[in-house]
């Protein structure tokens, strides 16, 4: 069993695990995938839920099943609302072979990989102002990530509380070393090359009037039947919608207002693009949207990875002893 | 995290274990209780499935979730097929409280509880004669368990192989300190009081003139779509027939091949007998049968016991040094 410290002290937030994650939707197109729905248990009682997922890719050798909890009261006592552990299995006799207690972590590191791998693929490549919508840890690591693979020298943000946009401002500044500057969402949108929406938001927090030629958003906050981050009207402007897998995103993602059947039937999933299936953004001015609702397959890729991290930094341990 | 071993040392096949589980049964039938569904993972390359299990009983602080493999090339590599984990999760906080890398060993313990529970429900008290089908791990379980709740004084047993039967008569034998002796299935059961069978069948084991006036026949092999032990006409016959969730039974247990809406209709639940909502044996010369196939409520109910097990254990092993 590997805590959150363990793990944290051998893995990056680098382009070597978005290609990983990125891998993970090739195999989700172009592989044998078992992804069975989630599994939800819900503890009314303590305004509590726990969701499992998990998706073995054929041919590996070892595959993740991930427990991960939302306890809303939490907050009240002191104690962050979610909780999460991994626990990767032998695709070959079934054995367990490491727990991960990383609390989310793991979670929080593949999101913003396969944000960072969408950007990579859509956004253009002259992108230099990301816009975050959301103050949270995912518009932290989503940023992180996205600097991994566009040259971005400013970041323009929006919150709902100024006072957590300040804290997010100077953390950023002072980490990342290029300057945050805080607007509307309007103005996030307008004058953004890249979006990224980091929300649990319940409505549309973009307007489709905001939308330019050229930009690029990934919404990555719907996850649940109740959210939503885009208006229907905003995935109807945009000239290409990807998403991680379509089933998930017409179930729990911004799929789900869509009325407009051309736009669902043209949504193309993001392994069609990693795997040369199908063509990305098309031309400089394109609107380009992808939604991420998160999959098992993205939690077995990164799973595998630190499993193999730990593995090489023990054997280096061991020589260096 | 806690290893087979550990677990081993602290927790017994006595009445305690037997009443936990009873405790389960209860529970379901008058308690709110969320039970997902089974999530599986099938591994067809390795000839493998992993499924998973939970469930939350309303008012309880932590529920179990369970991880059960089989992966039936590992006998070839000198592996045993089955693995298993559980983890224990607070449901006032969705915290990770305990991993129990116990192998299976709680699983077959709630299973054998659970056998024990049904026999001491609705065998006749003056039971003295097991007969058990099948010379598997659980063959064993099942004896030891019953001989909590009643008084045998010999065993029959029947295995497809002579050779395992024998090791299984040796074993019983010498650990429990009674007769056991090899028969057919067709003696074991004309001669018992109350049989147990263990066998992963996918066809009748026991046919209905077998059957006879006060017998009791607990099921607890099939628990999947294409397993049975008994024919539809044998519940037919039995003046009661009961089940750890109907559901399940129709699914994954004996109902599934019962075609005759009578002995559906009237199948009980093992919760509501011990719930006292329903009636169990109503005379002496009653034929009753229990399928069980297995449920999260029992897995929740061992986990939270051996917890509380380690738990107090830890305890003692500080008051001794």
């Amino acid at each position: 069993m590997y805590n959150r410290d363990r793990i944290d002290k051998v893995i990056r937030l680098d382009t070597e695990l978005i290609n990983i994650v990125e891998e993970a939707f090739t195999d989700l197109s172009t592989k044998q995938v078992t992804m069975p729905p989630i599994m939800r248990i819900d503890v009314p009682e303590n305004n509590g839920e726990v969701d499992i997922k998990s998706a073995y890719i054929e041919g590996l050798d070892s595959f993740a099943v991930k427990l991960s909890s939302g306890f809303f009261n939490n907050p009240k006592m002191g104690l962050p609302s979610a909780n999460g552990m991994m626990i990767l299995l032998s695709a070959v006799t079934g054995e367990p072979l490491a727990v991960f207690a990383d609390n989310g972590l793991l979670t929080d590191l593949r999101t913003a990989a396969a944000g960072a791998a969408a950007s990579r693929l859509l956004s253009r490549e002259d992108s230099h102002t990301a816009g975050i919508i959301g103050t949270g840890s995912q518009a932290r690591y989503q940023l992180k990530a996205l600097m991994n693979v566009r040259q971005i020298e400013k970041v323009l943000v929006y919150g709902r509380s100024e006072e957590k946009a300040e804290i997010y401002k100077r953390e950023m500044e002072s980490e990342l070393g290029i300057p945050v500057e805080i607007k509307t969402a309007r103005e996030v949108v307008e004058n953004s090359d890249v979006v990224v929406t980091t929300t649990p938001s319940t409505e549309p927090v973009i307007e489709v009037d905001w939308l330019h030629e050229g930009l690029h958003i990934t919404a990555m906050g719907s996850d649940a039947e109740h959210k939503q981050e885009l208006s229907s009207q905003a995935l109807e402007k945009a000239g290409l919608f990807v998403c991680d897998v379509v089933e998930q995103s017409t179930r729990l993602g911004e799929l789900r207002s869509c009325s407009n059947n051309e736009v669902i039937n043209s949504a193309v999933e993001l392994g069609e693009i990693t795997s040369g299936m199908k063509k990305g953004r098309s031309s400089y001015d394109q609107i380009t949207i992808c939604d991420l609702t998160g999959t098992g397959a993205q939690d077995t890729a990164i799973a595998r990875y630190v499993y193999q991290l730990l593995d090489t930094k023990e054997d280096d341990d061991h020589e260096g002893s």
